[in-house]
Order: structure tokens, then sequence, then C-alpha cells
């Protein structure tokens, strides 16, 4: 079924409150940080709403910031996919376009014999990698394609070739070991020969432009193209914008086609903004990045203050009288590890028709007995939709 | 895996309770109507058998009767479906055969220019339209094809054509406006052309017949044919009997295949057939509408009332001895939502060999601990086939 035919119209609204990194899980040491946090004003909207757990791609599987937010938005992330190099453009703001070839690209230091002397170029430190990256976008020039190169942090940069008869399928030149030279761009089908051309001639520009510098040479790996996900409008006939600080999670908003509006300094701005931008559309993605970064610093007390932070600001967004409010996370993040993980995330639905269930408090834990069950995070999508009205009956 | 690949036999006796509309969601107002109801024969049922929710269809999709029959028969209502026209045929005790083409249809009255000037002819009572739809019946003949037109209720009536070479993909001729002539009969394939004539010369002669009429027109809807869905009797090797009384349930009943027993007159009726019949089926199918009429209704008292008089004939029931006993709704039809609506349906189901949990009454909070755990109606049947001892292992 097509969930697209199912689709109808109200003006209710919905907001998303996505804590990256949210979930986490119990050991020796005592509760989830989620469990453990002070968080009254989530706890109120648990007793009124209904809780459940979600797992994002499938059990045992650690998502990636991509699939972690193609489920919250509805796609499964087994069947869409945002490549490594989509979502790195997307994390600087550019947008791939159909044909575009993006990769990852590393500035790295050659010996005088052209073999790596160091993959990273010694950490470069941004304020003297962006100047070469500069040079670069300002001096190639390629017959046929246009270049797009930019400047990520230290050696970190992405670069994207559009032009036609592009093809992404292209071998890393990053060998990933030193004492060797770069590997000359390889076509993997026969398609790609002009492009693996292309990139060939970009690196002897490059080297060129770079001579005698530290930083002398140029790593690309994870060549990637544009890949069609079908946009949020389209799936859901949604007017929803972005409300996220970070680059890349505005890269993904703008990928599936959504507004993303003016880049907020904090969760007080992120609430402004959202109180500001209210009468304009259906469905608001709030994006707050500070769970996810304290669990991969493995600092659980940070964890825990980021969560309660996000308590702090909920009675703003309460304010709004949202008819349809989610609150989750896009995976877990347990300080323990520091690292995603594939623990199950807790999720929070209030909704005048969505039900209440004996939940009264937002945690792992307690979400296990709630009426949303275990299920797939992009099963909530719909749910949501409900929610909103705007879902018909499907069959007579 | 084929399910009938392990089906067996056994003499074990199934009988299935269906509270049409069952669901409900809890909310500040109170918990669900079968959660508040007082139902302590089947609480009983709950503390010695098994409990659990059932999503008929999907997550945040509302089910109608025909994808919440299929579900609670095990068919998967994504795979199979029961089309407008089937299940409108169906409710008036017309079967369609392969080839058949229905449609729903709507008395309505055209103005001197011929267009649309009430799309329910000011909603003619039953008593005037029957007449004029025995008019129709009588007098239109068609060169190739046999209408059969039957009269539903007010302006409502289901339009079969049956004869050779005819296809349902035709458009519908009601514009779901006024004020505009109706759309004739247009053809969405190349092969749908005659049939497509074929209405057109009905609608011509309709209005001929109909001239003078406050109904002086007829609107043509979802049109459709016979849905070939493989029978109860071979998916499941059961020998199946349907008990209800509405001619909806007795038609989908029917379409799968099932004997329907003579029309009962009111629960002890119900009871009373269940009886007479015992001895020569496997499984019951035992339909009550009272609930679901109830929540369209919006009211919850009468909700609950419905929902106790079924417990209170369950001691004829259970006097019975059944093997397997299976309580449950085909969706939940919420007074707060005066409609049909996603949210998940309790289930209940005790037998000798079915196992039993710790939930000690029925009702959408109890279920969500027991040890059916949450799952989709279709698979519930599987569940019953194994209780009642009709499939094998599988597998070595």
């Amino acid at each position: 079924m097509d969930l697209t035919s199912l689709l109808t119209t109200s003006d209710a609204k919905i907001v998303v409150i996505l804590l990256d990194g949210l979930g986490g899980y119990a050991d020796a040491r005592g509760g989830t940080e989620l469990e453990d946090a002070d968080t009254p004003n989530l706890d109120a909207l648990a007793a009124e709403g209904s809780s459940g757990l979600a797992e994002i791609v499938g059990p045992g599987i650690t998502p990636g910031s991509g699939p972690g937010h193609l489920a919250l938005f509805g796609y499964d992330p087994l069947e869409f996919e945002l490549g490594r190099g989509a979502l790195s453009a997307a994390g600087l703001d550019v947008q791939l376009q159909a044909g575009d070839v993006a990769a990852r690209a590393n500035l790295c230091t050659l010996d005088d014999a052209g073999n790596i002397a160091d993959r990273r170029a010694g950490r470069i430190p941004s304020p003297e990698a962006a100047p070469l990256v500069e040079r670069i976008q300002t001096e190639v020039s390629l017959e046929g394609a246009e270049l797009t190169i930019r400047h990520e942090r230290e050696h970190r940069a992405m670069v994207m070739l559009r032009g036609p008869g592009l093809d992404h399928r292209i071998g890393d030149t990053d060998p990933q070991q030193t004492g060797v030279p770069p590997n000359p761009p390889a076509a993997l089908h026969p398609d790609a020969g002009r492009t693996a051309e292309l990139f060939a001639e970009l690196e002897r520009q490059v080297r060129k432009i770079l001579a005698g510098e530290k930083a002398n040479g140029m790593l690309l790996r994870g060549f990637d193209t544009h890949e069609d996900v079908p946009s949020f409008a389209d799936r859901y006939g949604l007017n929803a914008a972005a409300v996220a600080i970070y680059p890349m999670y505005r890269g993904i908003s703008r990928l599936l086609g959504m507004d993303v509006l003016r880049q907020p300094e904090d969760l007080e701005d992120q609430a402004a903004l959202l109180r500001e931008a209210w009468a304009d559309y259906d469905y608001f993605f709030v994006h707050h990045k500070a769970t996810d970064a304290a669990g991969e610093d493995g600092d659980r007390d940070a964890k825990i203050a980021a969560i309660e932070a996000v308590d702090r600001i909920f009675p703003d967004v309460m304010a709004l009288d949202p008819d349809v409010v989610m609150v989750t996370g896009d995976h877990a993040t347990p300080p323990q590890m520091e690292a995603h993980s594939w623990h199950p995330v807790p999720v929070l639905i209030r909704a005048e028709r969505g039900g209440r269930d004996e939940v009264t408090r937002f945690g792992e834990e307690f979400a296990r007995s709630g009426m949303l069950g275990q299920r797939r995070m992009s099963e909530m999508m719909p749910i949501l939709l409900a929610c909103a009205g705007r879902l018909k009956k499907y069959g007579a």
C-alpha cells in the first residue's frame, strides 16, 4: 500500500523534538541518562501521551546519522540511502543534483618520491587549510566539469564535480596507508572512464597548486552521487521546517525538501524560531545535538545535562499548543561506548487523539510498557500523520 | 512459508467473537470503553488465557470493514483486497462473479440544464427510492449485459453488470460536486471501452425512466469487480460458519466461502444459533455490530453497554466447551472520534494449550502486557490454528 494514496489535509501542527543520540542503556552503574535525568516537563508529557521504544534500522544495527534521520522522517533506511558523499555535501550546505559526483577529501603530505608521508598533513589546523582549499577552488580549471571544493575542518574537505556524463563509480584514491603513492582514480564501470580522467586531472592541478606546502596533495574516498530520495512534501503532503543548528542536520532536512529556517544559536533560540515560524508550517523538526556530543565524549553527566536543557525549554514549545508532539532520538549514544549504538530509543507522542497509557515518566524502562510498543522508528511517522488527522481510512 | 503445507486436521472447535469497532483509547476523561465496562465473564476468560494487542493493517492506518475482517480471518489486508463494489454487493447479498462490474450508485437530482442540483436527491426517503430502483431494474434493457440494481437505503443503491468482456476500469460518473453535469463513464483502459458505452446507455435509459421525479438521475462511483480471494476452507482446511446479523458481514463471510447461517435476531439468538450448528463446523465467526455503531454515534455509554451485552451471553458460549476462543475487534471505533481509527485492538485467546499470562482483565491497558504481544491481526489466525492442533511442525 502506498501511504500517499491515503493522505488528506488537516491544519494540525506536528512538532518533532529530536535529541540526537538520546538512547542509552542501564548497567551496574545505574539507569540510562534519560531515566536518571530530572525531566518534569517531559514526564508530564509522557503522562498525558503514549510511549514506546524504537529500533532505528533493525535489531543490533547501529545507525549512522543518515539512517537515523531517514527513519525519524518515516523513510525505511533499508530502502532509502543518503550516501556518504551526499551527507558530506549536505553537511557543508552543498546540495547535490542528479549527475553530480562528490567525494570526501583529505589534504595530505606527499614525500619527494610522491609517496604518502602523512594522510592528514599533520592534522593541519583549519586556519592554514582553508586558504589552500580556497586556492584550489580558484585556480583549478577542468574541461567540461565544474569543481566545487569546500573546506570542512582541519585536513577535511568535500569535492564535487558537476557536468554532463559524469559517473560516481570511481575507486578511492586514498590507499589508507603511508609509504605508497595515492591510487590513480580508477573507473569501476566502463561509463566512469571520463570522470576518472577528470579526477586525475584535478589531482595533477592540485599538486601544482599546493607544491611546497606541508599539505601538498589530496586523497579522495567515498565517491558518491545524488540519491533520489522522494521529498517529505511528496510523501506526506506536509509543509515542513527544520529548526537545526548544525550543518549536517540542516543539510539532511534540505535534501528531503524541507525549508531550513535561519541558523539558531541555542535551544532558547530554537524555541523562539519555532514561535516565529509557527503559522507557516505543518511540521517542525527541532534538532538538539548536545546529547549525542556528550555521549560521544563518554560524559554521562553532560548527557544528562543536555537532556535537562531540552526539558527546560519544553514549556515554550507547549505554549504554542501543538496538536501532535513527538520527542525521541535518532539512535542511542551510550556514554559507556562513546559511540552510536543499536539500543532501542525511547519515543513519546502526545496528541489529542493519540491516547494515553499508564506511563508517567519519559525513559527507556518506562517506555517499554507504553502503548506505542516496540517498533521500527519509520513506523512512527504514519502514527504522527494519523494523530494529525492526515490519513484517510484504508479500504471500504 | 506456505501455511497450507503445515495444515493437519483436528476436531477442535474454534469460536471467534468479534465486537465490531471494539478498540478505543484512554484520555483525560478516563479509560477505554472496554477497560471501563463491567465484564466479569470476559475478565475470567482473560485470566485463564492470553492477551495482546493487534494492529489491523499497519501503524497509523485506519481500516475499513473489508481490511478489518480480512485481517481477522488471517488474510494480510495489504495483500488481499475486498473492493468497495464487492463489499457493497456483499452487503446486499449479491455475490460478484469473475467479470462482473459493480459500482455504488446515488440517486440524484438534475436541473433542466442537466447539471447536478443535489447529489443525493434530497436524501430521498427509502420508501420513495425503492420503487424507483425497482422500475430501473424492470425497465432497463442493455445489449449484451444483464443489469442488477439493488436499493440500499435512502438515495443509495448498488449497480452491477454481468456479461462477456466487461472491464471495471471505468472512471466515476459522480463529479462529487453540484452545478456540473455527471461525468460520462470514461474507459480508464482500452479494454474498458465497451463497458463504458454500456454504462452510458444505462444512464440514458435511467434518465428517461426517472424523468419528472425528484430523483431524476444516477451517479456512479467505485467501479469494481470480483476479487479473487482464496477461500477460508482452501487456506485453513476449516469448515467455517458465520453467525452474523448484518448483511455486510454476512456478505464478507460468503465471499470467503464460509457457510452463512440463518440471520439471527440478536445476541441471544446468535448464541442459540451457535448451539444449533455446533456439531457441524470447526470454526464459528460471531459478529456483534452494536459496539461499532455506538462508537460511530460518539456514545461512550452505549458502547460500554454493547460490550457488557456480549459479556452476558458468554456463559452460553462457554457452555459449548469450545477448544479455542478468541475475542477481539476488527478495528477501533473510539467514541471520541465517532469513526474508525488506527488504534490497536485488544485480543484475548483462551485455549487449553494457548497458555495463560498474568493478565486478569480484558482491556487495552491490560492486554499490553499479555503474552500475545503487539502484532498484526493477521498473525492471530496461525496462533488459533496452532491452539486447535491444526498446524504440523515446520522442518525436521
